[in-house]
Formats: structure tokens, C-alpha cells, sequence
């Protein structure tokens, strides 16, 4: 029995749906939503990931508002930027591509953006906001990504025993309390864990994110579970894979979400969602 | 056979030592810790916790500063107060009392407090602390005292099953993230998990913070389970009693916390080496 694909298309394409509606309604009181993308260098995945957010915001009618410096900038030069942002009241939601060089001081930036247009969810506010559910900020957009799969293909997670591998405060950890906000008994697996497989096995709900291809096999897997696999990774091929080894996963599961067109695809519908829903909050 | 007995007294003695070695010191250098204590009211629980703080307080030579509001406190009068003890270079740690009379914003006056005087880990900045582990603020007392109970018996977390029953800030979603900071393998069960014995009866470290006498009974336990009992609950009797079924679990497990003399004896000593961590960090 083969398994259902859960598209990420689809849940990207409700997603903008909505962001539409909201932007044109939005649009005529005179606020556009606006995005600002701070970046530092030009490592090629922030490029990368800046023309997909860009695109995404373009398809739904958010401006974007691109602030590039330096890769050699100044802790004070980058702090002054971000101050800008924060009081600039014609941008609501503030991008900041990490890891940032070496020698500027990451967290220092970080908290420096306001919560409120922490559309990412980098800030002390919006990790808060996730750990205590009192809906300051954002939540890591990766992880959320996660849970509207999951609600998109209405899969209720109440009881559930979900387990989620990796405890990266991007995805892990967030993942881990979103899921019990949604009722599951949540179980987080890493590095340090003994029998993993036996632990994945017994899960209803997967949530991969070991940052490593094909980590997932068989062994790990058991009929009727759902599969969400956060990793993207690059084969020897040149291949774009996850971090489940689909063709195990595949003819054993109930449901896994493909690399590409899975979390990826919709990780910057999110994104955009977070700056449309920042925007709201100014009206 | 009988379970190993994980008093509580043992660890508090062993943190009141290092505290009072700490506090000469800091005395020595003209500094004097000192805990403010904010009470709205006159709620029994809240003077008993009072009188023990300030009991533990006196024993390690941590001055106290007594603020006591009516019940019928205004909103504007318990912030300036707040205010107050954020500006005082005298306190050093404040201890707000919780839940507040229903007619105050709760949330404003938590988040008024500046997190590096907030020893009892009530604001955001303090628990983004415990979720990101970068070591803000101070984490929620209960769910760091069942840490020092695991630390001082020597109980090696790491690549262990842990379980927490319970996912409230004060202790279960704290407690949790601080077992993974220790490498245990977390599951986190509530009120909406399925088969929660089961769950439980898996693990190998068992953290008990269910909020209910005897909710956990035989077959929640299982031979040489490390259990650490949270719950404080009167019996109809007017006996202490804890959340786990003391005499079902003697005789099956490894090791469990006493209720009384286990996690609420080491509570109050870790408040009070929050308020002696905060003072060291001003000089």
C-alpha cells in the first residue's frame, strides 16, 4: 500500500488564498504589507531563499523592502539597520539571514528586532510566545510549517503519540511544544538518544528534522504513521532529498511529505502569513 | 525491595552551603543579597511560602525586604511597586506572588519585572531563557528543583527515557526542556494522552507534576524507575500527600522523592541561590 502524499503545494496554495484576500482588504485602508529583508554577505543560500520569499511575497501583493550590506559590516552599522526597521512604520515584518559572519555579534542582533516584526520567530519575545502560548511574536517559520500541513490534511493530533527528531530551537524544540498545544503526548528524539528506531516506531505522527539525508530507514518506521520530513538535503547526485529515506518510508507509511515539494514549499507561505498578520495588528 | 529514598533535605543542605559560602563572600565585598517578597493579599498558601523563604533566606544570610499590598490593590499602584524594585540597586531578586486577585493584569505585572531580578522564572525573558538555554533570567524554581534532586544523587540523564506528566510553565514544559538540555530522551504526557500508563511504565526517569493526589499507581510504574514526585496535595485526613501512590511505588521502583521532604524542600533554597546567582552578577 502505497502512502498518501502530503503536497506541500497545496497547503502553500490555501495559504495564499487567504493572504490574498487579507492583503486586498488590507490594501484598501492604505496599509500594504511590507516585508523587509535584511541580509549580510552573499552566501548563496540566503540568495536562494530571498528570491523564493520574494517571489511568494510578489504572487500575493507584499512589498518587499531589500536591505543589503557588506559581509565585512560593522556590529554598529548592522544595529543601526535593525533600528531602522524597528521604527520604519511602512515595514512590518523584518527578515535577518543567519548565521550571521563570525565576527558580528548574532545575538545582540537578534534581540535588537522588535518581536512584533519578528516574522521568523529569532526573538527572545516570539520564543517566549511559543513556549507559554500567549501569542507575542512568531513562531520559527519551519515549524509552523509543520502543523498547517498537519491541519491542512486535517489530521488530528489530540492523543496522538507524535515524536519529533532534532531539538534545534528552528524546528525541534518549537515543533515539540506546538504539538503538545495541539494535545499530542510529544516525545523529542536526538543525537544522545538510545534505540531511536524503536522510539520512531511507536510514533503516530513523525516530525523529522536530524539535518542529515536518508537518517530515517525502515527500522524507524511502522504502518499507518504520518511522516512529516523537514530535511533538505543534496545528494552525491545533486539531488535534492530529505531526511527519511522515501522509498523505505513510502510503500510502509500512511503519509510522508515529498523533498522537494513538502515543509520547504511551505515554509515561506508562512513567512509571508506572519507580515500580512503584523500588518493587521497595526490597523 | 525497597525503593532509595531521594530526600529532599540532602540536596537543600548541600545548595545552602555552597549559598552561605557564596553569601560571605559577597558580603565581604560590601554586597548584601537581598530578596524583595511582592504579596498582594493575605492568601494562606502565599504566607506559609512567605515564612519558608524567609526562613531559608535568614539561614544563608540573604536579607528580605517585605512588600505587602491590600487585596484591592489598583493596577497603577502594584507597578509603581514593580518599578520600585526593578530600580532598587539593594534587591536583588523579587518574588511576585501568583495568582494575583482577578481585577489586575497579571501579564502586565509579570512582564514589568526585569528578568535579571526575576529568580522565581515568572517573565518572558526568563523562560525564553529555560527554551533557548542561553542562560537569561532564572528558570521556574519546581522545575529546576527536580534537576538538583537528579544532579545531587548522581542520576546520569543522558540517552535516558524521561517522562513528565504535565505541561504547565511553572513545571512540566520547563522540567522537559531541561531534561533534554541533560540528553534524556522527553516525552511530555497530559490529561489528553492515550494509554498515559503505558507511557509512563516506558520510562526510566519519571518527573510527576499531574496536579492530582495518587494519579500515579501501579500500573504507571515499573522496577528501577528513577520518580520524582512534584505534587503537594492534602488528603482528606489532613495528611501531605503526593501525586504518585507512595505505597504502590516503594516496592517497585529504583528511587523516588518523599512527599513531604522531597522536590518542595529543595523549592525554596533554589529561590533563594537564584537571588545569591543575581547578586554575584552585579559586581
Amino acid at each position: 500500500m502505497a502512502a498518501t502524499l502530503l503536497k506541500g503545494k497545496d497547503v502553500a496554495d490555501a495559504l495564499n488564498a487567504k493572504m490574498s484576500a487579507d492583503v486586498e482588504a488590507l490594501k484598501a485602508k492604505g496599509v500594504t504589507p511590507t516585508l523587509a529583508i535584511l541580509r549580510v554577505g552573499e552566501r548563496p543560500d540566503d540568495i536562494s531563499y530571498e528570491k523564493g520569499a520574494m517571489k511568494r511575497c510578489e504572487s500575493v501583493g507584499v512589498a518587499v523592502k531589500n536591505v543589503v550590506l557588506p559581509a565585512d559590516v560593522t556590529q554598529d552599522v548592522l544595529m543601526k539597520s535593525v533600528q531602522d526597521l524597528n521604527e520604519d512604520k511602512n515595514v512590518h515584518g523584518v527578515l535577518i539571514f543567519r548565521p550571521l559572519p563570525k565576527h558580528l555579534d548574532e545575538e545582540a542582533v537578534r534581540n535588537a528586532l522588535k518581536p512584533e516584526k519578528d516574522i521568523d520567530g529569532i526573538t527572545d519575545g516570539s520564543l517566549a510566545g511559543v513556549f507559554t502560548g500567549n501569542g507575542n511574536g512568531y513562531p520559527p517559520c519551519t515549524a509552523q510549517a509543520c502543523m498547517e500541513i498537519l491541519d491542512y490534511y486535517n489530521i488530528d493530533c489530540k492523543g496522538k503519540r507524535a515524536v519529533v527528531i532534532g531539538r534545534s530551537l528552528v524546528v525541534g524544540k518549537p515543533a515539540a511544544i506546538m504539538l503538545m498545544g495541539k494535545n499530542a503526548t510529544v516525545t523529542v528524539c536526538h543525537t544522545k538518544t538510545v534505540d531511536m528506531p524503536s522510539v520512531c516506531r511507536n510514533a503516530e505522527i513523525l516530525i523529522v528534522a536530524a539535518g542529515k539525508a536518508n537518517a530515517v530507514t525502515k527500522d524507524y518506521l511502522s504502518p499507518g504513521q504520518v511522516v512529516v520530513d523537514v530535511g533538505i538535503n543534496m545528494t552525491d547526485e545533486g539531488k535534492l532529498c530529505g531526511d527519511v529515506k522515501f522509498d523505505d518510508a513510502e510503500p510502509i507509511v500512511g503519509a510522508i511529505t515529498p523533498v522537494p515539494g513538502g515543509v520547504g514549499t511551505v515554509t515561506t507561505s508562512v513567512l509571508v502569513s506572519h507580515v500580512v498578520e503584523a500588518a493587521k495588528k497595526t490597523l
